[in-house]
């Protein structure tokens, strides 16, 4: 019998998002299933909504909740939050490169998402940073030219396609994950997907 | 050394505060925590963040996904669930007398507000109706004569400085829960917010 997948859909200025992509990884591993990574940009989503900004911004009270909760659960999970300035940062190279890394090499392109978010969230740096970047897919392995390919139509159109793929499957929201078809949002719901995936 | 106080502020109009309401009580007690029942009223705080609706009518896809999280956690949970029509349903009546109630009598004030959310929510009724508000709290063992007194101006006022203590408190959303001082939002933060009122 072949073994469920765990899809995780993540955007690189999200701050929920860290939180999942730094611990998803293990539990999928834990609970015996399989995972898929799906970058995929908030921006064109939110516009659609008539939103300009993160919520957390154009919902100042909400924003500054965001950011006490946050850092309640990195301090429980031992995770270092730094809030980057500006907030929310532009995940857009980052994540036209992370589509090419992950086609690439998986596992590779798991290890260069994750040292996204550590350096955006962890270490308060700029991902929109082509420099950043190309430091980060080195240490993990993989070219650097990646990032020149994620100037190209190809990589612009590949991104695109994945927000259309995200809307089509009624995500509003980063992270969220799709057990079984089922949609499941915030990384507080991810035991939950995990959950719905091992229920027989 | 006296028991540290969860307070749970709940807006009857809210599907997540039916959550909670409905499992708020057994597990301060289990606990060992007190308990104190906050009604107040989104309205005004949507208002003021330009919002004319709830949010999960504003944005439709966000809102079709609550529905589904709300189905699929209320049958984890034993819960029926009834989509109220109209959604949301005005609640401010059960708020005020909520408020009348919890004063009067606690545990009875407690039952009344859970009812409250039975018939909204596990029965689909309407809970702007006096007619049901007036056998909710008769089964609550509480007078009929409290929606009257909700239709007074000390009533009107009550809820008005609830609103306003909400603000003040930096609440946007409910179920929101304070624990020694910190705010928790969401039932899927209730659990946070008693570890918190039991870490020493």
């Amino acid at each position: 019998m072949s073994r469920p997948t765990l899809h995780f859909w993540f955007e690189f200025a999200s701050t929920y998002s860290y939180l999942s992509a730094m611990r998803v990884e293990k539990m999928a591993e834990d609970a015996g299933v399989d995972l898929e990574w799906h970058p995929f940009w908030l921006g064109p989503i939110f516009h659609a909504q008539g939103w300009t900004s993160s919520p957390f911004n154009l919902y100042p009270v909400k924003g500054a909740y965001m950011w006490r909760d946050m850092a309640r659960l990195c301090a429980d999970r031992g995770l270092p939050l730094v809030q980057p300035d500006p907030f929310p940062q532009n995940g857009v190279l980052a994540a036209r490169v992370a589509l090419l890394a992950l086609a690439q090499d998986a596992a590779k392109g798991a290890a260069y998402v994750t040292s996204v978010y550590r350096a955006e969230f962890g270490e308060g740096r700029q991902i929109s940073d082509p420099e950043l970047i190309a430091e980060l897919l080195a240490q993990s392995g993989l070219p650097a030219d990646l990032i020149e390919q994620a100037g190209g139509d190809a990589a612009k159109q590949a991104l695109k396609d994945k927000v259309a793929e995200a809307m089509d499957l009624g995500l509003f929201g980063a992270p969220s994950f799709i057990a079984k078809g089922e949609v499941f949002w915030g990384d507080d719901r991810l035991e939950n997907a995990i959950a719905h995936l091992k229920a027989v």
